[in-house]
């Protein structure tokens, strides 16, 4: 066994032009998804030069790159060689891979991507995940042992529905996590019991459940509503985790493990300060006497330490708090081909992140963390591809890191 | 001058029994506001038990103080010797003093309290503020000197109306600041310009705009939903802040304060750092280009650093990171009569909070900042009260501190 880096991306994005989602959709439902089609690009036509900046970025992004990633988007063998070329032996793959439209639209049909919501027809809902989840479970089928696929699966207007769409994408090759709607309103929070089925149906599976930035109630316009919402899309994407927390999912299902993801982490430590402050029943809740703790056996953090996960490119400033986030709970990711991870540039970004973190945290973060997390990947085939295309130990820590690929490419 | 600590307490509730409330409101709306009690009533009856740890605790906080503080909420005299004896010379007088229920439902008509939101009927929500200002009109007018009122203004459901009634609040001798709703859906958020006249009205007043914890989205129930709202609810009431920030208010009302209140603050350092990443157009938010950066002149934390305040108790977590947060901009309250705050032992919990921290940073923490955040309070009348009853650097810090009151309580 060599000793490089064995390094899964817990934070991938895959999805085809859009006319190949009709050939994995109901039948009945293809009309309505070329009209929806045909609304997002007017709409799209509509929004040109609105985000002039954007469209400049876009330009010197693909100078850089040739096409953005989009064609590894969907082409297997392409994605495999941008992935062996970036040292990663596997990929958790989430939909909605195309935010610069260049590749026109490749979002989950009918929005069942990541800003699904509870807002959403639920009929359609289920149908756009549905071929989704088909169009992954092929993509998943040419290279099985590096793809952990992410079933996008709206539970929240019918759980039941859920649960047999959950057992059907699995049985057809999706096998890494179930992708939960961000936004559940008007529909059930997470801690409530109706959603017990879909946790068991998951745990069962070994299927992480997972939640990703993009969602948000919608409640923001005016000026500069698209600040705003960067400002809060961490706490809109990572609501759920309380919400099941709370909501004693980890007591019933001691199994099921969670990962937030695309949402940093500087939030964690203070957030479970305060939660586990609040359920000791110290000075600020003493007013509501045992409640807390007769509510959950064991405090917050408890269940984030055994169950959870978060996932993100680690920055500086979440690199910064990593023991008190959790160097057992960090899993690194990608992001590609989204312009803010690190493609294609990975292993540099690698040296500039870890380059003075012990071997042994970056070990956890790079790879073996996403093990516990996702766990029907297959520890001893990635170990085997890891020891052929990983990063090594000299490599990210043992030459002074490289230039920012920013300022090298701007 | 003599050396002892200008205390004043940033956040305190003051509200009468609700009968009270009748005189001060527009003859058109008291039939439907006797009707609006007697459902109060009926919902609390319905509900006796379903807290029965809060109803213990209650119990014990009654026998500790008599009347849990209930009478000093409405009666100027008990409350300035409240204040007298916890030695603080001022307070910022928010609504909802009686969360316990020891006093009957004393909090701000039609529900124009702390949990004030755009669901609220429009009419009804101003004819709700409007009655509670006159009352907190009254009770400022007994001491003006040591009451730094906050009125309540609904001004998402028409601003023009809001800026009429601060204008008469404010005339009406309630000259401390402005609560505004954390809830703003389905009306624009603060981020849009349609709220400047607010603004405007708000600086040329020296009136401070605030928002005061308690308000939430309605979305979360089923088990546990209360521990789910006490991790969020800091979120959704903090929420006004970046709004307001990158809607550019404060570059247009250079002179506007803005506090954040009983929110704790563990979160500001993190939310500020990102922002200002986010601003500065690092990698992560490349792809916009400039359009942070061409959205707001300095970033956002210029914004925070200079018009905003962060209103809290200040816990241990927030005592380790108060240079992170802003030793200036941190401003003390007691929470007076809520049992989370320090009456009745405020004196001995300022010499736990603060008995290891320099005597200038307590003096900005416990009273200076107050003054720059709330400008119509009379810094040289506040002196003087100060001498005679504030608490000595002596008391604060040269003694060591008390037992936990709770524990001792207990």
């Amino acid at each position: 066994m060599g000793d490089n880096y064995l390094v899964i991306s817990s934070d991938g994005h895959a999805g085809p032009p859009p006319e190949q989602y009709a050939q994995y959709m109901d039948p009945v439902h293809r009309a309505r998804y070329e009209e929806f089609i045909a609304t997002l690009v007017a709409m799209r036509e509509a929004g040109n030069g609105a985000f002039s900046a954007q469209t400049k970025f876009r330009d010197k992004f693909l100078a850089k790159t040739g096409d953005g990633g989009i064609r590894a988007s969907w082409d297997s063998d392409v994605r495999l060689k941008e992935l062996d070329a970036d040292g990663i032996a596997a990929e958790v793959l989430f939909p909605d891979a195309d935010v610069l439209g260049i590749g026109g639209i490749s979002s989950s049909p009918f929005g069942t991507g990541l800003g699904a919501s509870g807002r959403d027809d639920p009929e359609l809902a289920m149908a756009g995940a549905r071929a989704h989840n088909r169009w992954l479970a092929d993509l998943c089928a040419q290279a099985p042992e590096r793809r952990a696929g992410v079933m996008t699966v709206p539970i929240i207007h019918d759980p039941k529905a859920g649960v047999e769409e959950i057992r059907r994408a699995f049985d057809d090759g999706v096998t890494g996590a179930v992708m939960i709607p961000t936004q559940w309103a008007p529909h059930a929070s997470y801690n409530d019991a109706v959603y017990d089925e879909v946790w068991a149906t998951c745990q069962e599976r070994n299927l992480c459940v997972t939640v990703h930035a993009g969602g948000t109630p919608g409640d923001v316009s005016g000026t500069n509503a698209l600040p705003v919402f960067s400002a809060e899309a961490w706490f809109f994407a990572a609501r759920p985790l309380w919400s099941l927390i709370w909501g004693g999912v980890f007591e019933r299902f001691p199994d099921l493990k969670f990962a937030v993801t695309e949402d940093g982490g500087w939030w964690k430590p203070g957030m479970f300060t305060q939660m586990d402050m609040q359920w000791e029943g110290l000075h600020t809740t003493l007013k509501f006497g045992d409640t807390y703790r007769l509510a959950l056996p064991e405090k917050p953090s408890f269940y984030f330490d055994r169950n959870c996960f978060i996932a993100i490119g680690i920055t500086d400033l979440e690199m910064g708090m990593r023991d008190e986030i959790g160097v057992d709970q960090l899993i690194w990711g990608h992001d590609f081909p989204h312009p803010e991870g690190f493609w294609p540039h990975t292993r540099d970004w690698q040296r500039i992140r870890f380059h003075d973190v012990p071997e042994n945290e970056t070990r956890k973060m790079l790879g073996l963390n996403a093990l516990r997390a996702f766990k029907n990947l297959d520890a001893d085939k990635l170990r085997a591809i890891a020891d052929d295309i990983g990063p090594t130990p000299d490599e990210i820590h043992h030459q002074p890191p490289p230039p920012n690929p920013d300022e090298v490419a701007a």
